[in-house]
Parts: C-alpha cells; sequence; structure tokens
C-alpha cells in the first residue's frame, strides 16, 4: 500500500492506494476512530453497484462491527442535482445518521462530488471517506472540492470540504470500460503538464500499460498524479491562488462538456479538447512554442481521447458560457495557459478574440 | 454606533449596532473592501420589503457605487428550503453573480439563515453581510450557522459560514409586530440565563421598555446579548464543545415548533416553552434549585411569551423528535441544563422519563 499524506493547515488527511482495499475499508476505519454507536452511510451509483465493488466493502464493514446505510442514485453527472441531494438529505435523517456519522462515497467523481456535498452539509458538515473506483476520481477525491450542478452550469453550488480519508482500491479500475479509463488518463496527463514534466514524459511512455490498467504501472501512475494535487491543494486549499492552476484544460473544458449536454462528452473528453485549446491559446500569446502544444495533442489522440469541438457547438455560445464560468471574475476572461510542459501560470486579461479564434481552429469541419 | 468583535480564530468580523445605519451601508461595504466590479445580491423577504427598508439600503449602495440584484423570499420558516435555494442559486448565476459577489441577508432569521447558506455554497462560498431586521436576528445574525430545512426537521442542511459583517440598524425594529418582538427577546434572555446573571437581572427590570423598543435600552440589550453570543462563538466555531450551552431551551424547543409546523409558533415562542421545560428538567436532575426555574417562567410570562405545550402535541412524537434532532450523538440524549441563572452545563445520559415527565406536566391541560 503506498501512503499519500495531504495537508491544507485546516485539515490532514491521507491517500492510501493498493490492491484489495475496499475489504479493508473496516479496518481502516478503526484506525481513523470512527465510531461504531452511530450509523453510517454509503453513497454509490447503480454501475458500481452492478459493478461488485459494495460487497467487500459491506463485508469488511460488517467484520469490523459497522452499521452502514446505503443510498444508490444512477450513475452520470445528471445526479449531481438538489433535488436528489434533498431525497438522499431525508434519508441520512430518517435512517438516524447524527454528526458523528461518516459518509463513504464510494465510485467516480459525480459520486465523490455528491457524497461529498451531503457530507458537507448534512447537520452543517460530518465527516466523508471517498472510495474511489475510476481513473478519474484520483482527481477530484483529493482536494475537497465538492458541488451538485444546476442545470444551466456545473459545480455552482458545493463547499470546500476535506475528507477524512482516500481509499483507493486499483482492483476496483479494473471493471472500468475503456472509455471510462481514457477519460480518468486526461486529468493525469494535465497534472504532468502543469507541474511536473518528468511525469508527463513517464506518461507519453505509459499510454499502453495505463489504459490497460497494468496494477504496478498504475498504482505508481495514481500516487504521482495524486502527489501533484495534493502538493497544489496543500498549498491553497480554497483557490485563492495557486490552486487554479488545476484547471488548466476545464474553461473551455467546462463549456465544451455543458453545451454539449451532460452525458454526451465524458469530463476526462472534455478537458483533454479543453487542455488542447489552452495549450494553442498559449502559443497565440506567446507564451510557449508549438511542440509543446503539439506534444500535448499527441499524447491525447494516443490516448484514444476526442482533440476537436464538436461541430455542433457555437463559438458565441462557448465564449458566452466562459464568461460566465465561476473562474471568471469582474467579467475579464482569465486562463491558465502554458509556458512550457510543467510549467503554468494563470493570465488574467485574455483577448476574447483569440479565444475565438482557438475555438473556430479547433472546432470539428 | 457601538462596535462588538467576533473572532473565530478562523475569521473576524464587527457587529455594528445603530441608529440609520441601512442608510450607511453602501460606505461601510466601500470600509470593508467590497469590490465594486462584480454585481452583488440582497435577500430579503416581502415583509421586509413592505416595511421599506429596502429603500435606504439601496440608496446607499448607489451611492457607493455599488449594483445589486434583489431576491425577494416569502416571510416565514416556509422559505427555508432546497427548492426554492435553487431558484435562488439560478438566478444569482444568471444575473452574472461571480466569486467577488457578496450576499446582502436583509431581514430576519429566515432571511440570514437563507441567503447565508447561499452564500456559503454558491461557487463554494462567497462572502456575506447580515443586516438584520428583527431583534430575534440578532441571536441567528452572529456566529455563522445558516441552513436550510428538510419537511420534517428544521436547520438539518447547512453550514458554519461566518458573515463577513453584521450591520444592525435598530431603526428596522419599529416596524416590528409586538409577537415578533416578544420571539426575539426569547433569545436575550436565553444569554443571560446561559452566561450572565446581571444581564437576566438588567432584562427582568426592563421588559416594559425593551417590548416598546425603547432606542437607548434596545442598542444595550443587543450590545450585550450580541456580546455573549460572540464570546461563545469565538470560544467554539464549530460547536464541538461550550458553544453548544447556546442550544439552551432548543431540544425541546425545536421539537415543539417542528411538530406545531412551521409558522404557527414563532421560533422564540418554542424556544420559550424549551427554556422553562429546560430549567424544570435541571431542578428534576437536582442540579438548580425551584426558584430559579421559577424565575424563568416569570420573565417568560412576563414578556407575554406562551408557557405552555399546545395540547395537541403528543409527549410520545416530542421525545422521538428529540432523539432524531441533530444534537443527540449515537442515540443518547444530551440536554443543556441550569445550575443557576448565568450557569448552564451539558449533561449527556439525561433519562428519557424525566423529559417525559417535564413533558407531560408542562402540556395544557
Amino acid at each position: 500500500m503506498i501512503r499519500e499524506r495531504v495537508d491544507t493547515g485546516h485539515s490532514r488527511y491521507e491517500i492510501l492506494i493498493g490492491t484489495g482495499l475496499l475489504g479493508q475499508t473496516g479496518q481502516l476505519l478503526l484506525e481513523l476512530s470512527v465510531n461504531r454507536s452511530s450509523r453510517h452511510l454509503i453513497v454509490t451509483d447503480e454501475q458500481v453497484r452492478a459493478a461488485g465493488h459494495l460487497t467487500p466493502l459491506l463485508a469488511s464493514l460488517q467484520a469490523a462491527g459497522y452499521e452502514a446505510e446505503l443510498f444508490v442514485i444512477p450513475a452520470g453527472e445528471a445526479s449531481k442535482r438538489l433535488e436528489l441531494a434533498e431525497r438522499a438529505f431525508e434519508f441520512a435523517y430518517e435512517a438516524g445518521l447524527d454528526r458523528r456519522s461518516v459518509v463513504l462515497a464510494l465510485g467516480g467523481g459525480v459520486v465523490g462530488d455528491f457524497a461529498g456535498f451531503l457530507a458537507a452539509t448534512y447537520m452543517r458538515g460530518i465527516p466523508f471517506v471517498q472510495l474511489p473506483t475510476t481513473l478519474l476520481a484520483h482527481d477530484s477525491a483529493v482536494g475537497g472540492k465538492v458541488a451538485v450542478n444546476l442545470s444551466s452550469a456545473k459545480n455552482i453550488i458545493g463547499a470546500f470540504h476535506q475528507p477524512l480519508a482516500v481509499i483507493y482500491d486499483i482492483d476496483a479500475l479494473s471493471t472500468l470500460p475503456l472509455r471510462e479509463m481514457r477519460s480518468g488518463y486526461a486529468e493525469a496527463i494535465k497534472h504532468g503538464i502543469i507541474r511536473d514534466a518528468e511525469l508527463f514524459a513517464w506518461i507519453e511512455a505509459r499510454t499502453e500499460q495505463i489504459l490497460a490498467n497494468d496494477p504496478q504501472v498504475m498504482a505508481e501512475l495514481l500516487a504521482r498524479s495524486c502527489r501533484i494535487k495534493a502538493e497544489v491543494v496543500s498549498a491553497d486549499e480554497r483557490e485563492h491562488g495557486v490552486r487554479a492552476i488545476l484547471n488548466f484544460g476545464h474553461t473551455i473544458g467546462h463549456a465544451v462538456e455543458s453545451l454539449a449536454g451532460y452525458g454526451r462528452l465524458r469530463h476526462g473528453e472534455a478537458i483533454a479538447i479543453g487542455m488542447i485549446c489552452a495549450a494553442e491559446l498559449s502559443v497565440k500569446m506567446g507564451l510557449c512554442t508549438p511542440d509543446a502544444a503539439e506534444a500535448i495533442a499527441s499524447v491525447v489522440k494516443a490516448a484514444g481521447l476526442p482533440t476537436q469541438i464538436p461541430r455542433d457547438l457555437d463559438a458565441d455560445e462557448l465564449l458566452s458560457s466562459i464568461k460566465r464560468d465561476k473562474k471568471a471574475t469582474g467579467g475579464t476572461l482569465t486562463f491558465v495557459l502554458m509556458r512550457a510542459i510543467g510549467k503554468v501560470e494563470i493570465v488574467k486579461d485574455v483577448p476574447e478574440k483569440l479565444v475565438r479564434d482557438v475555438i473556430e481552429d479547433r472546432r470539428e469541419s
């Protein structure tokens, strides 16, 4: 088992990465001093339940003397909405969850965001544990950002709520469809781009093993990628400064994901397109050389991720969505742009014209 | 203007108390460095708007160069629900509010809780300013507890989110109906009971002037009562320990308020009943003398507040509601009980039988 430490100043927790960890969760909760007199809540989705990941978790909780209720949501981004959260709050309350209860988020980013939002706001905040079952969730599970969506925009309603622990059983990844693996892969590529050129090169050389879920390569990838995320989050828990670099590729990516309609593009697919656009915008701004942008497009392509904006998405609508993005402050266009692989920075007052050019160039013809 | 300082360790802010403050709000926001390039959001209710309190606020914001949107909710506890919050989030997003926008909560406890919840979770947290217009809100506006309700229980969905400032214009109290004044008065009495016997005696001697809204007496009452609240909150922002003493009277009070149906009893009315019950429970537990409990019942009665549990509320249902109250942990009954006026403590494992006896004794016959 690999252990990575996160320390945000306000809270400290560990990311545990290894095989067979779902079957050790009860024991790990005992080590974390989670009490056995309160009832707890497992939140998961139908797909994760169908994949069988609940079985070892439930057995290990029971063996350790824990009682847990189960709330299952439909798989997919559409579950991240207040109406479903309200049903979950009612369920938790009726089940007698109290302020010492713990929410266990078993699943991908949607489950983590949704269950984390429940934990952040149920009785003004109870602890939660992330049990990621996807590659993509290595990103969302670390850092404490939790949220649900408005119908018009992602993650508008949320909180910063750090987990008690992240328990990452890489066995769970073996049931992932290839398209899901690829989607998660995009965030690992991003972590290389924003802070670690060596990681980027390491990933570039191991695309096949990663997509084939080679256990050793996967454990190292997750540990390295989580470490970068943890470093950035530790330096800036509430996104007042450096944490914003984690949004590399997300400004255009979110707009593409949202306008395409949730569910049509995977999050990582939209972010892959967004990273290529951000890199090309960096070139147009004179911040980096074209070969750095080409290297990103090439890794994205090798991973089987999309490289172009769907043709039916309109540049005007994308721009207007970008302007309303919560990263915008006071109406100006702010982007995370690249100096080189491994080095990015926050650039304010990016000319709208250049953003439009990049979008037009990257639309399917 | 009286200024009281709150310092929770995580955040610091001031409570400003005086006359004519709504008309100075724009200027006060400038002093707080609230930016003028973002749009802001005033949340208020229909009753407060009808009372004319928006007029000086809007004028002062405009004079200081601020642009603010307006979201008006129906008056009353029923507005504290997620569905209405979702509409407010959508309104704020469509209006272009960003992460540097500020929510201004103009109203009583319902507006403060609701608007504070919006601020705590919109884009994972933006600042908010409390502009209380009721006497009761002197309690809820200080301390950072914000929440909305489940249909079955109060304040289950919420956060700890400290305001940027509390700006308390006591002119606003002049439009309050007497029943509202009495309701707010209950929390001031509570502050005396939990920590300041001298304040309790001071209040006891000034019931008439308080209910008549004598400006000088009112300013002093608010300052003293807010000071106690601020001291307790500063010592324990997240209610891990001493802060729980603020719940004196609230365990039975919340159950009475909730089972009566929101809107039937005012919050302060339910808390008045709850305080008498908690005092009588303290006597039954042998913690304090009967005359201390009688003194509380007498002040409550002099204020024109109810002293008995409505006859149609069933003791079994009240007990089951108390057991599910979020202050319960692991199923035991915990109460804030009284040693003497000015001195309370948290008592775990209170026998259910005694609680039932107190409830039966206090039900209308």
